[in-house]
């Protein structure tokens, strides 16, 4: 049984007119507080002599529980609801991001420069030099976030319109955690060549390309295609950013519990973007063993189902040649990753791991087993949830990430980067802070995106120079 | 003999040590002015005991003049030159424009309503029904600039890097006197089919796409197809933005000469986008006659090199099938409307024209012709210069069109707009304001976005019903 808590992301506004006598706006606070919801601010909108207009902004478990809300405070006596509306879908009118002009543009003199015929001089001094564009232009600060609208959140294959909310959200994560300037690109695309082919058209005007929200196994296929041919870095960040969070979150389970990487096994569910990405880097990273399980049960790379990736993933993995499925897979694994769907992990086969068992359960918004359900035996658990402790968001990840190729003027991405920004999110949590509630630092640590970058930009010096990664860099 | 003036394009800022004696600042400036510099500002940097550093920012015709001015102010006694630069250089880097946020970004609120799990709902709603993408996202009020860099200003096919430049410009002059927020794509293409298929791709995200420095055949190809595809508008300003404000200048030329459109005869010389578009746009205005010229000549339906859209103009203009060139063209027509390269019309060709003969030389920087150059039997004379009356500029026209399209959620353009946008904006000199040196208003003129706006919006109304384009309706 789920016990949501009431979240902004639910809130309702209630506009209400409140007869002005003693005890109206208890009354109605009380009703709103017993029924369940959170009261997030009282303002008051009008005084129409004996009546109060007044707004009140309530946090709701989910839509239904805000008409529930509003349903009960039609019943209170001396209060008329005027309005309801949901504050989510007010703040989205018309979007999140705009555009702002870095220069003025007001005079002659200003169109001189800015238009013509100053910016001729600047289009031939890029012709006769085109990296000069670097810094004549806005592409060293600039990320296109691009989607085909195939796998939006846990929602699945909404199309590029739908998309656009969360691609203008990341825009607005970039620019306020890592100054970038990132601008959503929701393709309608029938194919993966076509979807290669917008981002490779659209490349010369960016910095970096960070893709997000595109359906497995298609994003394997782009991304890699897109790494070979363009010159600046490509990004997959629902596969990426998540593996990196997570493997910095398992460095300091690690940490924490006295264990060494090498020594652990672990069991990764859900072989999609995700799990593959975390399933690589923590096979990059020197896990012992991984035990990775699909809906068929632990892959195996003799299965014709399985992409590339996935094969690759299962010919790396399950030394023991285990069979079954989650279940089986989790005797005496140290970690579980589930990056699937809610409800799949029975409580019971989580005491069959190994002692000061690590679970991180990421289905969002609800996890594979929700944390009340898992038995004593599980001693670290994060989730993708802000209402619980530990939360794995991506937001931790590629704002810094970007800001790092981009400072550093990346041309491609590569594992020890990733690894490195594990390694530098994992050590914003000292050792004496350090407890089972925090091993990774809040999405709004504003510590976060400098040290992933500077870490960043470190491996991108290293790889220029070619040197090797050794354990010990890491 | 061209005789340019000093513009801020072309500005400098000299950083000089002036030793702080009487006369000194004097010298300085007068060796400045003595080469024809145009001083914009004289700003106090530091004070270093006996010595003031200053930086003087000074207008100059062109770089070699520039240089040149530097050169004279190294030999001034008393004054050293630490550094020059360039202003339109200095201003241009990172860009012009940037991502700015519409709702803030700080608390776990915040995110839980612009991110997850806020943004998932408005992703759901959307799904269920993509119109509200209108309403939710940033689409309503977004303009690509789509461009693939194959004819960037007067440069040609300079490529995408060398297009950013101005399409970053135009991005600013969308939002500055639209409020519009536009975004640059410029794409790396190798064909028609590529191009259009990038921008059939991007199109969900915005509200409408403004193609840019295509080259003339492709744009006419890209355009239509684009036309029938698409469900936003797709507007080339190289063509349509030049043909509105050359119908608009004309439509005030005839006005104030007594004259009346359809008893006109036009000489269109150079047959690319700009000129074709002007060329059907004055047909569609009902144009007496109208003589398109390009470098082979006067055109004709059977020339084989001629693209669908130059043979629909041949087969509509030169009634009585004159043969030659621009001289055997001008003959007795009442405008020309030169849309080609500099130095390409003889003086003397134009003393045949008709009585108040009206010349628009639209070749940018160098005209055609020099307005200096021109006969006294020209009566009106208009260039793309900033520096000469009666400027024809495509910003007087595309911001405030694209605020009506958005307004009015237009499906399409067609010539209805593009004819009551060039009498909106012809109406904005009034009657008594009307003269030979003020046919159009001024680009910084403020009510002129608003007004096309306006008329567009009523024309996409009128589209939508249906109603017939009359006369009267113009």
């Amino acid at each position: 049984m789920l016990s949501l808590q009431p979240t902004a992301g639910y809130a309702i506004r209630l506009r209400c007119e409140i007869q002005n006598l003693p005890g109206g706006l208890g009354r109605l606070t009380s009703a709103i507080g017993r029924a369940g919801g959170d009261i997030d601010a009282v303002d008051l909108v009008e005084h129409q002599g004996r009546v109060l207009v007044r707004d009140l902004t309530v946090k709701c478990r989910d839509e239904a529980h805000g008409q529930d809300i509003a349903r009960r405070v039609r019943r209170v006596r001396g209060i008329e609801l005027i309005e309801v509306s949901d504050r989510t879908f007010d703040l989205h009118r018309g979007g999140k991001i705009e555009i702002a002009c870095r220069l003025p543009m007001k005079s002659r003199d200003d169109l001189a420069m800015a238009y013509t015929p100053g910016v001729g001089r600047i289009s031939r001094a890029i012709a006769a030099e085109p990296d000069r564009a670097w810094q004549l232009t806005i592409k060293a600060n600039s990320v296109a976030v691009l989607t085909d609208g195939s796998a939006v959140l846990g929602l699945g294959n909404v199309g590029p319109e739908a998309a656009m909310p969360v691609m203008e959200g990341k825009a607005m994560l970039f620019k306020e955690f890592a100054g970038i300037d990132a601008y959503p690109i929701c393709a309608r695309v029938n194919s993966d060549e076509e979807l290669i082919e917008v981002a490779r058209a659209i490349s010369p005007g960016f910095g970096g390309i960070n893709l997000e929200d595109i359906a497995a196994p298609r994003c394997f296929e782009v991304e890699e295609v897109l790494r070979r041919q363009l010159d600046i870095p490509v990004f997959h960040d629902d596969q990426h950013g998540t593996a990196v969070v997570v493997t910095a979150a398992l460095f300091n389970a690690a940490r924490l519990t006295g264990r060494r990487v090498e020594g652990m096994t672990a069991t990764v569910v859900g072989v999609g973007a995700a799990g593959s990405a975390c399933a690589r880097l923590l096979l990059e990273a020197g896990i012992g063993d991984l035990i990775a399980v699909d809906r068929n049960g632990i892959i195996d790379a003799d299965d014709p189902d399985l992409c590339g990736v996935q094969r690759e993933i299962a010919l790396n993995s399950n030394r023991d040649h285990r069979r079954g499925g989650v279940r089986e897979a989790l005797i005496g694994s140290d970690v579980l990753i589930g990056v699937s769907r809610p409800g799949i992990i029975e409580p019971a086969w989580l005491t069959t791991m190994a002692k000061d068992a690590i679970v991180f359960a990421l289905a969002n918004p609800v996890p594979e087993i929700m944390p009340e359900a898992m038995p004593p035996t599980v001693r670290i658990v994060a989730t993708g949830r802000s209402d619980y402790p530990n939360q794995i968001n991506n937001v931790l990840v590629f704002p810094g990430f970007f800001r790092g190729l981009l400072d550093a003027r990346a041309g491609t991405v590569d594992s020890r980067m990733k690894l490195t920004a594990a390694m530098a999110l994992a050590g914003l949590v000292a050792e004496g802070e350090l407890t089972e509630d925090y091993i990774l630092p809040s999405v709004l640590d504003r510590r976060v995106a400098p040290a992933i970058a500077n870490a960043v930009t470190a491996a991108v010096r290293d790889q220029a120079a070619e040197k090797p990664i050794t354990p010990a860099a890491l």
